[in-house]
């Protein structure tokens, strides 16, 4: 019995595969902060907790394939509110943007097709693409720059008759970089001069600092045929047990064929839609309150960075991440260290290494990607035992 | 712009696509029966919907790719309680059978491999397989014979090299078949033989009639690395709704990597966990009413169908479906004609056409699949509308 190559070949998550030593770390007693992983400590809206509290029905019933139609009449009203008109046949309800990015990839493109995606990106869309049988082919963008989009011409040199999409995350997980509207329309240009879609991954649209504005793929003017937008209310509301996201475009043909994928598996959670639906409602000051809070934390871990001599980092504008390049030869052998080896006051920090985040073999392996999910008093005590940790380390590397 | 191959050729679900006639005689004041869908009406474990009203979690957050420990935990307990010992590590919670389907295809088979399937099938199964981009090869049986499953010789035949597992439905849905222990474990050794994984969904587990007992692939002794078994908690306690299920090996590599592409996704929905979870300790007491329940309704159906002149059909002995083969052409005109046209006392029936359960073309175009999930008086209702219905739509086709 041998189990199929693609069953050996997809990877593991880099997220979550040291979790077994961070779980040694902790089984002795040891406190370790959590910064490699995207799990906000925001409470989540009480109004949506409230909905699971008020569930009802006699019977837990199938949904549509499409969503609840209340849900995806929230979605429009939502949409609306950032500036996006939309209809609701233009929204299909998926479990996560998870699902929306595999939807996303199958619709656009056939198995052994390519798609073009700026590198580092998630690391889960490696998984997405081995299940839809593409190929990412990544267009590598730098730490001294802030991971900005790469010129046409270097997404030219990528092109193949397999080409059928360009995929970005904006803003960037897990860079952390917002495109400029000039950036996005000047994708978009190439995109339809070239007959691609673009899958754009805006689940961090709310997470905009520095008085920026998001732009969305569906703010593009004459570009609807292209634009597939995938969206989670995961990160936006600190509601990521839900599981509830969505992918959005107005190329109906191309929404008709996603709703067959989406009838295969009947639908997404009833109860987790019906409490997302009261997230939509929420008052603008709701995302003020959290936007506020991860700006000062973003500044907090950028500037215990700045403290630290020989790393490269960029001060990034929107999600929740920051990557920083170390003047250490393996991010990951040094994130090991961390939880097997160093303590301070009993404490460690994990931080997720960053070559998982790259396509391109051997690229990032000096990179951590660090999320400013914590408190900002347990992130303080957490930089500190980076800094700590990262000055002992070199030390013995010498 | 063109969508994907894949995108244009995946099924349309047979089960909903006739909905909008549905629908559109509903807006006319029509009472619709919907014998068409496997939502049953049995009301939802108060226990399961306790635990949405008490969840108190001040983040709704992410839970480990596997799935909660104490759900993993719950299953081992629900799984010895039907005589099958396992450890947490043998079962990975899913985002509904559907996941658990797709996850079993993709790590058994490769892009282009086969998976032979007894047709009739869970007609989704299509859509998990062009997901998968391998290959169903139906192995037909009969509703004359009670679609009883092939014998070796048959299977043989299917076989080439890019066979990689046979893959059952026990109890059958859409046929509502029980595989006897001298048949699962036939097929079995035939599995072994030839090098071959068995999939065995067995979502209706718990539905047999007759005094009948089930036999899980699980059971099979020395059959371990080949056996993978699908569930889900969507029927067993009319829990559609909360979209979760499991894959069940004790191969332990196979194992290890269905976890890399549970952990793509992240994780399962989280109170819905927790909800189920509550279902693994309810009383036997649970399943021997809604057992009774719908063995009652099994035998209202099909004695009503007995009384039609021109079909055939066995009694079927388990899930809550019937195949009922009609002395007409084509079932598919006759259910658009019953929503269009035909009104008894200004109400109708609707079933599922059983074209889309075969990938054989053209079979199964004069079949139709009944869903015993209504209560007794409105059963009674619609099998006496369906009687009348076929009489009247056999006397215009003459």
């Amino acid at each position: 019995m041998q189990i199929s190559k693609r069953a050996q070949n997809i990877q593991a998550s880099p997220i979550r595969k040291l979790m077994p030593y961070a779980n040694s770390a902790k089984a002795k007693g040891i406190k370790v902060y959590h910064l490699n992983i995207g799990q906000p400590d925001i409470p989540t809206p009480p109004e949506m907790i409230q909905v699971y509290h008020e569930f009802s029905d006699k019977v837990l019933a199938y949904g549509p394939s499409q969503g609840l139609e209340i849900y995806q009449e929230g979605l429009v009203q939502y949409y609306k509110s950032v500036g996006i008109p939309l209809n609701t046949k233009d929204i299909i309800v998926t479990i996560a943007g998870s699902e929306a990015v595999t939807f996303a990839m199958m619709v656009a493109a056939n198995e052994g097709d390519e798609i073009i995606v700026p590198e580092p990106f998630y690391t889960n869309y490696n998984g997405f693409a081995t299940m839809a049988s593409i190929t990412l082919k990544p267009i590598t963008t730098y730490a001294e720059d802030g991971f900005a989009l790469p010129e046409d011409a270097a997404f030219e040199k990528l092109l193949s008759p397999k080409t059928k999409a360009i995929m970005i995350c904006n803003p960037g997980n897990p860079t952390g970089t917002v495109y400029s509207k000039d950036d996005l329309f000047r994708l978009a240009d190439f995109c339809k001069k070239h007959g691609l879609y673009l899958i754009s991954d805006e689940v961090y649209r709310e997470f905009i600092y520095d008085g920026l504005k998001h732009t969305s793929v569906l703010e593009v003017p004459g570009f609807e045929e292209n634009a597939i937008m995938v969206d989670s209310v995961s990160k936006r509301y600190s509601a990521c047990g839900a599981r509830i996201g969505c992918i959005v475009s107005r190329n109906s043909e191309l929404m008709a064929a996603t709703l067959k994928f989406a009838q295969a598996r009947l639908c997404p959670p009833t109860v987790d839609q019906l409490a997302a639906n009261a997230c939509v409602y929420l008052p603008q000051s709701y995302f003020d309150g959290v936007i506020s809070e991860y700006e000062s934390r973003r500044n907090l871990v950028y500037d215990a960075l700045m403290d630290i001599e020989g790393v490269v980092c960029k001060k990034p504008e929107g999600a929740f991440y920051i990557i920083v390049k170390l003047p250490i030869e393996d991010a990951e052998d040094f994130v090991i260290w961390l939880l097997k080896d160093f303590r301070k006051d009993g404490e460690t920090v994990m931080a997720a290494p960053c070559e998982g985040f790259y396509a391109t073999p051997g690229l990032g392996r000096d990179e951590l990607r660090i999320a400013y999910i914590l408190n900002k008093d347990d992130l303080t005590k957490a930089m500190k035992i980076f800094k700590a940790g990262l000055k002992e380390y070199m030390l013995i590397k010498k």
